[in-house]
């Protein structure tokens, strides 16, 4: 047995354990909700948590399963048009908008769905070697389940979060905090940089070529915008002067009715907000969070700065912040939200992620995939920004120097924040 | 003691006794449902059961309970804005589409909610003597539990019937078809009748004020039209020949899409539906069911004839069968569908509710009642259509001569049905 | 040549007269007028004017000169196409939402049109004697261009209102008002009435078929509301409070921010309102109108009465006002407004249309035309309300003891109003 | 007097001579008009000519006269208010999507106003040196009104073009077609090159700062794509397979049900489409226009290839092409409409403006103006698309390497086309 194939070998096995390690987190992350919370649908954004146990469930069905693993039989013919989300090549599907009006099938015919198909990858990578291929789609598909479990945070917040009697997720020890709220610039001389994903290490089609970028010099704060800063912005009108805002921010905000963050009210004097363990007061020191771009944007504007390039992000963070701290994960349920700088340590991962200024277009070398999975990222590039840097409620494996996330500019229930950055 | 104070001990008595069993009959409707099913709006006219099964409870608690009971405290103070319906008198109250967003409280935390309130009632009714004005506000909320009870099984059939996976609600004995088709036309002469509820027993104030209305002679049929006779309208080109429909009908036929009853959909050369014991082959000695008004009025023209206005419904329903048949009545659940005219019987009551030809107005002697119970009917009287007869899932108590059902021209997940008239 | 022949012939005459005093009709009322405002369309039920004056065209040129007139060519093979209503008969035609986004035809080639099919119709009147199918359909042409007369007073009032430079449409001399504001209860014992309509004289079909109805005892007043009493129903905060609105009605108010008729404002403490004259203080005297259905059944509820019905409206205008007065006419273009009651007459014609509690329902010997002129009222009956009287702005020939008005329930561009009535 | 206040003259000088020359194209661009067409609004992107006519003429007002011109009094009071665009800072304004509801101010009061302005600005000029700043402004004034000279013409097309009289804008003689076809590809090196405007001549602030961008070796084509490699991509069933498409172009696809460019429609196997000079069937040779960006892009990738960045566009353009042909013009009104490429020569600039693969984002040393005009184009630099090289309905001083136009990536009443890039 060669080299090779002891390394394909070896891979197959991690990643059978990487499968199980995920398809467990996804399940613990519904432990607190009892078969109601996984219906509803508050917003065409957010799905029923249901559907998210089931779509990625399907992926391995459907991208592994259903053609490699000789006489499979599909759990149930339905299902491939109930939880496909998107994919075009994988056939018609149930609308989007209306996936909060299926009360069928139940949790519990959803969970024997991936007993069922968790049964069968065990069964077939125990019993037969993967090519690299589809040893690849496995990484896919594990990394996948990993986007879909930070959804499912950002989805369940939603769906208690709206509801009138402010249910609590799970309640949770907040850390003591010492914060050190001191910022500073980090500066970047010009010239040209690389950036883009290079090397092995899994990483999405769209951060995929290393390739070059000519940065002028610019300043960059080491640690995000708090909640107190924020509340600043407020106070001095922020959401009222056209000046600071993109024409389409100022009319989403007025149509809206947006005032504050998403989740922020006022009190009294006081500005509380809804989170995982239920209603509390701000916390000032802590990153804000739940803001648009527009918002984001605005608050720069504000401050007479302009948020900072993806690429500026990435150069900046490559020579200042270029490992990922150990902590930045999910699997820390300790916090369940994004927490204050700590110390001196500068604050680039798995706190919010942060809106860039950049629009979210296709690097210079970028090669859609063969296939259904040629639609994973490619098909979004158009009207949407990129995020960088990762939430407390991302997975260790997304938080990385080249992960290039993307959400359309209005959007806010997910874990957003920002930094700001200056010309020389 | 007096026979009048016996009269009204008597009467507490049985309204409890009714109380007990209609609040038991609600929850027997849910027996087949699990947690998921009680939760989605597929659309704005269907509420979630859990909210039915709550509202309903509401309806005794802020009613009678809770300005009535010495000492009674609210189940829970958030409770009546999420379940009040549409009674400005009782303060604010979650948007009525926006029902299928809530997954809390849990169906388990509205059933201990049932059970708070019904030992509350059983408590209050046991201990207290109300006065006839209570006790008519009690009768008055048994009824409304009833038309819940209806609301319920269309809402649930609406639920499962756009599921992907038409699952059964109950499989029930489809009855042997003994059925009599034959039609005849039953006559009834010019002249002054009286219509209006009079006398005694319960009814609603839509009905109240016996009066007398003027009508020409005319004709009506003694049985509900068919399935296989509307197979015919369809199969004749009627849902495509505008001479047949009221102009806002054929503006919603084509932009609906509609093109057979709701829940039909045809498969070769057969016609399907969707029913409670799952999709079947449609029996075309059924009447036919899940028809708009327009629809309704689209098939009389094409027979060259019309609906009978709500009056020429009554008039001759009393004059040829004035008394309700024993079987009318949800309580049976054998059937769960509307059923052939049997032998030589008129059928007029308990198999679908029949459109008219008359819009939704005030009697002349009409008057609101005082306080919330005054928004119960009237505030409606306005581009809705009167349906009269009663369905197979009306509860015996609503089926009787004077009852005025309404709905807007355009709904048809409620059981509807027709049957002609003409001038003579 | 025998009577007939000669009753005939003098009738065609006569209807050749009205025609041409018609057709000039509406061409004076655009005299105000340049091109633009020939062409807008601020909502979905306001036609541009253009679109009027080539309509009413099409209509002599699409039921006489195509089919009757040998030879007959059309103006322009596009024209039926944009200039057919709602007839299906006739064919496709464009979306009536859109009649404001064209252009073309100019106005000037639109009076081309207008002068070709007068020509015709001359040419044809004179040298052919028509059938008397013909001469009704003639007939129906005259009522038909003056209906849209009225719709363009409407329309027109509209376009200029809702101009933020509230242009002047014709400054008229304001009469002096002599009003007798003293209102009288008129009593109509119970019984069995004729209605509808009977004899010759033109009439709609859906007026056709003298028919009788039983009306209990009530009482109606014998004027219409004026202004300054609906103020005092504003004053008393009628728009706020729901237990005088049917739900429909109260949902309107506050989606549309509905807080006085259309067309008024208030400056200071004064009422003002947008006239044909332009702006104004509101005179207090004059009746109330612009306001919907739902408002003036609000007002009613507040008075603690409500509206008559059709039938009681007609039975008492029999009984009290059997004869329209000769002042009730557009072509008196000195007011271009509702005038107050004068001296001790019975206010019943020709100041505003008046809402009932009736829904446009069929009478019970209705029966629709054959072919396209069946469209013109019967396949409108549902959801649409009936008015009475006739406003300032109808043409003689329009207003009757019989004819029925009807519109949807929250419309109020049209010159709307009402007054009471009571059960004794 | 010295160099400089020579200086100053004789540009102020040069810049009156060019206003009247801008006024004057302007009015020339309505001489095919009738006042009906300066009046309609068929789509929110589109304004009524007369309202350019006078939005460009309160531009003047608003910037120069009002608050320079001593004892300056506003033509009219109401006309800030009707005519602002979107300038927050201008103070309240009609809503954009309601433009056409305006009947009044007519046509020849809104010439009057150009009158009054043209006036006043005559005056103002001919006795007043006007300061740097303000010549910026009324240089910007004079781009303005040019601006809006190309979107009227876009808007006209649009007005007249759905009209179903598909009526003549004006005749024009068809140039003969000599078309080099042939097509070759210019490449790039790698390196680090320098874009945006740099140095005096007129530019707008989204462009100021000369940069460096780094761009690696790339190949661009050196003409535009034709209508008749676009019929091929039609035919190859490019509208329907979605592996072409970005999501949010495919969605825009199915819903729009869009199989052609804007004007396009087959007749019998003959493409046609609307022009200006009226219905023709298409020219093959003619660069293919009126897509959308989403169009743009699936084209490209059927092809394989991609579209060029904004920089990769102005590096070829600069390196291959670095002057503008004196011909692409509007003045010259002999074509409206796009020509194939001439001969050998390059085809870069005045046929249509190219879509590019940049979303519209701020340059790095982008700096908003001040005031009002700061809001001129920062304000839309989100979910926006660049364009290049500008369209034969495009003024001379619009067409430069350095110009960015942008859109949103749905609209194609414009005058779009392509051409396509690849790496080397």
């Amino acid at each position: 047995m060669n080299q090779q194939v002891l390394s394909t070998q070896a891979k197959q096995s991690t990643l059978l354990e990487r499968y199980k390690a995920a398809r467990m987190q996804t399940e613990e992350l519904c432990e607190p909700l009892q078969p109601e919370d996984f219906v509803v649908q508050p917003v065409v954004d957010v799905s029923p948590p249901k559907w998210h146990l089931a779509h990625t469930t399907w992926f391995f069905e459907s991208f592994i399963l259903k053609n490699n693993l000789p006489g499979y039989k599909l759990f149930d013919d339905d299902y491939p048009y109930l939880f496909n989300s998107y994919y075009e090549t994988e056939g018609d599907r149930w609308v989007r908008a209306d996936r909060g009006l299926l009360s069928r099938p139940w949790v519990n015919e959803i969970m024997a769905y991936r007993k069922y198909i968790d049964e069968h990858m065990n069964q077939f990578l125990a019993n037969h070697q993967l090519d690299d291929k589809l040893l690849d789609v496995l990484e896919i598909g594990i990394n996948h389940e990993q986007q879909h479990q930070e959804l499912m945070v950002y989805d369940i917040k939603h769906i208690l979060g709206i509801n009138p009697l402010s249910p609590v997720y799970r309640s949770f020890a907040t850390a003591p905090y010492q914060p050190n709220l001191g910022v500073n610039f980090l500066e970047v001389e010009e010239g040209v940089y690389d950036v883009g994903h290079a090397g092995e290490g899994f990483h999405f089609d769209n951060e995929v070529g290393a390739h070059k970028v000519f940065l002028h010099a610019y300043r960059i704060q080491d640690r995000l915008i708090t909640a107190g800063e924020y509340m600043e912005f407020i106070a001095a009108g922020g959401y009222t002067d056209f000046r600071f805002w993109l024409m389409e921010g100022f009319e989403w905000v007025k149509k809206e009715g947006i005032k504050a963050p998403f989740y922020w009210y006022k009190e009294g004097e006081k500005w509380k907000h809804y989170t995982l363990g239920g209603v509390e007061e701000i916390n000032e020191n802590e990153p804000v969070t739940h803001i648009s771009f527009y918002e984001a944007d605005a608050f720069a504007k504000w401050k007479g700065m302009r948020l900072p390039t993806e690429f500026e992000w990435e150069v900046a963070c490559k020579k200042f912040a270029p490992n990922v701290p150990g902590e930045a994960n999910l699997l820390d349920l300790k916090h369940l939200r994004p927490m204050p700088r700590k110390g001196e340590n500068l604050q680039f991962y798995g706190d919010v992620w942060e809106w860039t200024n950049s629009a979210y277009s296709p690097y210079p070398y970028y090669q859609a995939a063969d296939g259904a999975l040629g639609e994973y990222n490619g098909k979004f590039m158009v009207n949407q920004i990129v995020l960088r840097g990762g939430s407390f409620a991302t997975m260790r494996e997304h938080i990385r120097l080249t992960y290039r996330n993307f959400f359309h500019p209005h959007l806010r229930w997910l874990f957003t924040g920002l930094r700001l950055a200056e010309n020389i």
